[in-house]
């Protein structure tokens, strides 16, 4: 592969450097953790923004917090092409998942320069503010304002303490008063890549992961009223055990869930991940028991079979065992998010172009580009990652595989700074 | 049922008024409590210990913190006939539980005294200690003190503070020093009387329970160790998800012990009431579950039957979805403790003679009487109570069916006394 010029324009032990030191600056106690709005977020910005400014970037924080480094381009009135991610973590996370493709998109400015390669377009590198819900329990803080999506009411949450989250943007930079600001009309392109945070390129031995859409996410609560027994006298018979029940409902989950996946319409997954039990307690017939249950889906649509059939076989579960279903409710929804059909199509090409292999695939996480789609054509890169571990100290890509994604990514920015998006993109 | 002599000797009302006076000694903030080696219980002792001297009863405390007031017989070398429960409670429980046996023991005394009635034997009425799993963990402390059972690395056990079990036995006027002198081997007959804590006698609209076997109780623990992963981008297919596999066991259990109670070999129980799953956060598939179960059988045979069955399905549910069954462990093991069969005779016989209406019963509940059996012949009367409802304020029987109760074993008493019990227990 070492035939193709590309190769040699993307500096890997650069951008391996950076994101070894990026991943110092953490709580000490506590690594990996940067989380947003804190001292050490603040001090991995501060040095993020020597980096971007050390590549010739033109530094600023807009009004939703977003870091933004920026390339001019040769002409004035061209729109922006935009490369990004997030550097805050989640507590106890790992070196990668958002930090990669901040720094990623840094390499590829870099890259550009090193080669002396002027675009049409001009370039901006991002650092989304709080894509991992941070204390204020919000998450894609910066890619919602830039997407004119963050709420007044959100600004409104208050973090333990009693901040604001108005006042927290404010500290680190942003102007929530005039929020309409962040919100972009210029952007030609926007690029996140991104690990995988899933097994599935590792398991094929694959270069990137091209992502088709980001999954929308429902999350249920299910609340499950039998009656609290002596779990000594209470005959077997006449037991209403809440548990019983919901423990077939979690299997029923399981079930509907590989169900909706095989189906044909796409990546789904669902998992009961909060199981709660009361009394929980040894010797007593459990009277009540709650379940939160997170669905992932590309389609709307069977998300909301998804929904109904659940709802359906809690229902009958419940009354087969005298249990009461006393609550079945949708805590958050959000859509799924379509990646640029065009866009999709010029990293398939870039990464043939650069003897890479690649597969087409869905994105079960939530990322910054789900908000960016809504203002601008966006689409992801996604690197292969050691077991699909992710949000733990153990995460990790290797550097050949990181410097292969962004190698994509610069092949890709010069294909849409050269129009070839225009080219194939007639029918958007 | 007035042309029984007997109905007229329990004072029906003055059981009640003793019992309604205790429930009043509790915790003002978490009525009722009364712990053991508390200072609520100590004042419910003292105020017991009042009412034991009013009837006329010698009173003490033995080596094993019982209380015990005795009522001398007219031979002096007869053996003793014992009647009790204890008066202490779980946190937040009822009134009933424990305090209607001892106040049913006592008003039998009153009732002989009032009547003018000496017996051959001498009487004792007791309040064992700390039935119920007191700050150290353990239960049935007292009995066991008299059944030669209470070990010495259990005088070491702590309670939150420091304090050891021997030093709290002494406090409330044990003598754990000589605890060999608690043991008894004098007693010609212990009965029990106890709310049924279970919905049956109600249900049948029965008088009392004549109780065939206090079950034995095994508790089991099981501990899935499956792979935590991200909720979002771990694919169905290659999931290695806990806490389905612990739902699947859960349901196992309820069928298994269904089919267990249904086979014919006695009353038959389990529960799964304790369920941890880890890391129970709602977009992480749980890497992690823990059930704890409790199982209640007539049969030791049948309980091992059932053991060796579970943990057969759950090895089979666990390989299948490649989670590893790191544990499965038997916490706790008491043998069930089969009542008097002579004594349960008695008992039904004076059932009869009364015009009271009675079964047979296992309790699925531990009671002093299962110690208590390991030194004397034992048996327990049921009385019926709301809903089954136990260990919590609600808990409740009507004052008739307490004096029902009592009758019946007053009658008994007189019967063992007269010696029914050697005329048709010769085959002991």
């Amino acid at each position: 592969m070492g035939e193709h010029a590309a190769d040699d324009r993307i500096d890997g032990a650069r951008l391996w450097t950076d994101l070894m030191r990026l991943g110092e600056i953490t709580e000490p106690d506590l690594p990996y953790t940067r989380r947003s709005f804190s001292t050490k977020f603040l001090e991995g910005r501060e040095w993020l923004a020597g980096r971007f400014r050390d590549a010739g970037l033109a530094v600023r924080i807009d009004e939703g917090g977003n870091l933004i480094g920026r390339r001019a381009g040769c002409s004035p009135d061209a729109a922006t092409i935009m490369l990004g991610s997030h550097s805050d973590s989640v507590p106890g996370g790992g070196r990668f998942d958002g930090i990669a493709g901040v720094l990623a998109g840094l390499e590829v400015a870099r890259a550009l320069r090193d080669a002396g390669v002027a675009l049409e377009h001009a370039l901006e590198v991002v650092d989304f503010l709080a894509e991992e819900p941070s204390e204020f329990g919000l998450s894609c803080i910066g890619s919602r304002a830039m997407a004119g999506a963050l709420e007044e009411d959100q600004l409104e949450q208050q973090r333990p303490g009693g901040e604001k989250l108005r006042e927290a943007m404010r500290r680190v930079g942003g102007a929530p008063e005039r929020l309409g600001a962040a919100c972009r009309d210029d952007v030609l392109a926007f690029l996140e890549l991104h690990i995988e945070q899933g097994p599935v390129l590792e398991a094929r031995g694959l270069d990137v992961g091209i992502v088709t859409a980001i999954v929308g996410i429902t999350r249920l609560e299910l609340h499950l009223v039998g009656e609290a027994a002596h779990a000594g006298t209470a005959p077997m018979s006449g037991r209403r055990d809440a548990a019983v029940a919901a423990a077939e409902i979690v299997v029923a989950i399981r079930d509907l869930a590989r169900a909706c996946d095989a189906c044909g319409e796409g990546y789904f997954v669902a998992t009961a991940g909060v199981i709660d039990v009361r009394p929980n307690a040894v010797n007593v017939v459990p009277g009540e028991a709650r379940l939160v249950i997170d669905a992932r889906c590309e389609s709307a649509s069977l998300m909301k079979r998804f929904i109904d059939e659940l709802h359906s076989r809690a229902a009958g579960i419940a009354a087969a065992s005298a249990i009461e279903l006393a609550g079945f409710r949708v805590l958050s929804d959000n859509d799924p998010a379509g990646c640029d059909p065009d866009l999709q199509q010029i990293l398939l090409e870039s990464a043939a172009a650069l003897g890479r292999s690649a597969m087409s695939m869905a994105s079960g996480a939530g990322h910054d580009a789900a908000f960016v789609s809504r203002v601008a054509p966006a689409a992801m890169i996604f690197v292969p990652c050691l077991g699909g571990r992710s949000h733990c100290p153990q995460e990790w890509s290797e550097p050949s595989q990181l410097a292969a994604g962004t190698e994509v990514m610069l092949e890709a920015v010069l294909r849409i700074d050269r129009g070839v998006r225009s080219v194939n993109g007639s029918g958007r």
